[in-house]
C-alpha cells in the first residue's frame, strides 16, 4: 500500500517531483485526529526526538547542578546551524561542567549555515565538534554523565549510563520498545531507534501536555517549550524552519525536525502531537507537510495565518533569482 | 498508480528511506528493453539533455570555426563542480569567439564541490558565472550565436535564436513536442521542457549510435561521446557520479545526470538508451538506480564488475567516518 503525496514540488505549471509519506496527529490518550498514509510502520526519529532524550538532563538534576539557563536548554535540544553563538553556547554549557570540547563524542563538520562555513574557511580555521548540529545535546549528555558520577568517555555508546537514561525516557513517553532489531547509529553516533510514527506523536502529545507524565517530568517538558519558545534561534539557527515556525507561533507550537524527512510537533492548546515522515527523506517536504498540518489545527488571526503562508508554500528561485517552482503541499 | 522502488536507503538492519520512480531502457527503434513505472509522464531532463542541447554548437560550424577542443566538447555537455580547471576551461570557450565572462546569462553560485568553495572562500575570492555549473553549456551557447551572427544578449530566452536551435534539436532527437504548456525555468534561466521519459531515452538510445540521425548530426553525437569518454572530469567533476562512471566505463556509457533525480545514459555497444527519474527528485537514488540498470544490461569482466559495486551500493558514513547505511536498489 502506498503513501500519499505528503508534497509536491512545481517548475512552471508542472508538478516537477512528488513526496509521498504518512503523518499522524493525536492527543495525549491516543485518540486519532488524522492519520495518513502507514504509521505502524517503525521510522527512525533522528533529531526529532532530541527533547525527549533531553528529559534526563533535567530529571537528573544535572541542569540544575549546573546552572543551566534557558538558551543552554534550548541548545540541549537542537540541531542547530553551527554558528558562532551555538558554539559559544556549547562550550559555555561543557565547562560548567569542567569540560572542553575535547571530550564531545559528535565529530566535527562544517558549520550547516553557509556563510557561517565561509566565514569560517575565510578565517582560515577548520570547524570542530562545536560546530556539529548536535553539539549542543552532546553537551547536555556530557553534563547529564558528570552529574551521574559517570566518565563521559563513550557515552555515546549504548550500553553507557547516558544513553541507558535517554532510552528509558524514549520507551516511557513513546510508550513503544526500543529495540536492538531496530536500532541504527546516527549521524552524531548515538543510537537511534525506529519505532512508529503512532508512537513519535502520542510522545509529542504527552511533552506538550505533560498529561500522563509525573510531576518531575511535566515540569522538564515544560522547561523544555518554554526554552524553545523563548530561543528558536538555539533550537535551529538563522532562516531555519523551527527557527521560524517558533519565532512566528511562540509556545503555540513546539516543533523539531529529524533528518531524512521527519518532523514532529506538538500543539500544546489543543493537546495534541503530530509526527511525520517522507518516504524518501526529504526535508523541504517534510516542512511544508509540517506547516499544512499545523495550519490545518491551529487557530490564527489574519495576521499570523499571512505571516504563515511562506511556511506552507516555498517559492523555488533560480540561481538569477527567478521564481521557478514552489514546494507545497498538494492542493485537494 | 505508484511507481515502483528504484533504491533504498538502510541504517542498521532497516530500511530508512524509499525512493520510487520510473525506468525505461529502449533501443534506437524503440523496442522497449526494461520498463518499470509510468514512462509516459513528462518529467523535465533538466540537464540530462545536455549533450542534445550541444548539437548545433557543432553541427552549425561553430565548434570548428572557434577550434573547440575535445575538453571544452566535454565542458559545453557537463554539469561540472566548479572547479578551477572547469572555470578557466569555460573562460578559454568564451574567448575564442571574442567574448568575456560578463555575457554568461546562467548566474554566479558558489563551485559545488566544497572543498573548491571552501578554497575559494579563504581566498577572498566570490563566485562568478564561470563556476555554475552551467557555464560550459552557456559558453557553448555563446559560441553558437556568434557563429550564427547572433548578438549572444538574451540568448537565454525561449524565442532567441540560440534556444530555437536547441529546442528544434530536442524535438528532432526525442520525437517528443515541446511545448509552452510543458515549458519552466531551468536552474540556469534556459527553458526547460517535460516530455515523457520514453521519449527521453529514445533520445539517448539514437545519441549513443546515431541510428536515425542524418551524417552529420550523427558525427555531432559521437564527437560528444568521445569527448565525455576522453575527458570525464569535464562532464562531472572530482568523485562525481559521472566522472566516476565514464572513468571506468570509457566509451561503454555515455551518462548524464539531472537535477531532481533524472539520469539518461546511452549505451552504444548495445544500441540502448536509458532514461529514469526519482519521483521526489533524489539524485542519490537516481545514481544507484543507474547504475544497477547499467550493470544489468552492459557485460563486465570480473574486475570491473568489483571496480562498479561501489556505484550501485553507495556506503553511507557519518560524521564520526562510522559506516551507518546504505543507498542501493532494492533486492529483488
Amino acid at each position: 500500500m502506498e503513501n500519499p503525496v505528503l508534497a509536491e514540488v512545481t517548475r512552471g505549471n508542472t508538478v516537477e517531483s512528488r513526496h509521498r509519506g504518512a503523518a499522524i496527529v493525536i492527543d495525549a490518550d491516543g485518540a486519532v485526529v488524522f492519520s495518513a498514509g502507514d504509521v505502524e510502520r517503525p521510522v527512525f526519529p533522528r533529531s526529532a526526538v532530541k527533547s525527549i532524550q533531553g528529559l534526563p538532563l533535567i530529571e537528573s538534576g544535572a541542569a540544575d547542578r549546573y546552572g543551566l539557563t534557558e538558551p543552554e536548554l534550548a541548545l540541549a535540544i537542537s540541531s542547530h546551524s553551527g554558528e558562532p553563538e551555538h558554539a559559544q553556547t556549547a562550550i559555555g554549557m561543557l565547562r560548567k561542567a569542567g569540560r572542553e570540547a575535547g571530550c564531545l563524542e559528535c565529530g566535527a563538520h562544517w558549520p550547516t549555515n553557509e556563510k557561517v562555513a565561509r566565514a569560517l574557511a575565510k578565517s582560515g580555521a577548520e570547524p570542530t565538534a562545536l560546530n556539529n548540529n548536535c553539539s549542543g545535546k552532546h553537551a547536555g549528555f556530557v553534563c547529564l554523565s558528570c552529574a551521574l558520577d559517570e566518565d563521559p568517555a563513550g557515552y555515546v555508546k549504548a550500553d553507557h549510563a547516558v544513553q541507558q537514561a535517554v532510552r528509558g525516557a524514549l520507551e516511557a513517553v513513546t510508550g513503544a520498545a526500543h529495540t536492538a532489531e531496530h536500532r541504527g547509529t546516527d549521524g552524531c553516533s548515538i543510537p537511534s531507534y525506529a519505532i512508529p510514527l503512532r508512537a513519535l506523536a502520542l510522545g509529542f502529545a504527552r511533552m506538550g501536555t505533560g498529561h500522563g507524565f509525573g510531576p518531575e517530568r511535566a515540569k522538564a517538558a515544560a522547561r523544555f517549550r518554554a526554552a524553545a519558545a523563548a530561543h528558536p534561534f538555539m533550537v535551529a539557527g538563522t532562516d531555519r524552519f523551527d527557527t521560524r515556525l517558533m519565532g512566528l507561533l511562540g509556545a503555540r507550537a513546539f516543533t523539531k525536525t529529524g533528518a531524512e524527512g521527519v518532523y514532529c510537533a506538538a500543539l500544546p492548546e489543543l493537546g495534541y502531537g503530530i509526527a511525520l515522515k517522507c518516504d524518501d527523506g526529504a526535508g523541504r517536504a517534510a516542512e511544508v507537510a509540517l506547516a499544512a498540518l499545523i495550519a490545518r489545527f491551529l487557530p490564527m488571526d489574519d495576521a499570523s495565518a499571512a505571516a504563515f503562508v511562506p511556511l506552507r508554500e516555498a517559492v523555488l528561485k533560480n540561481w538569477n533569482g527567478i521564481e521557478v517552482g514552489r514546494v507545497r503541499a498538494p492542493a485537494g
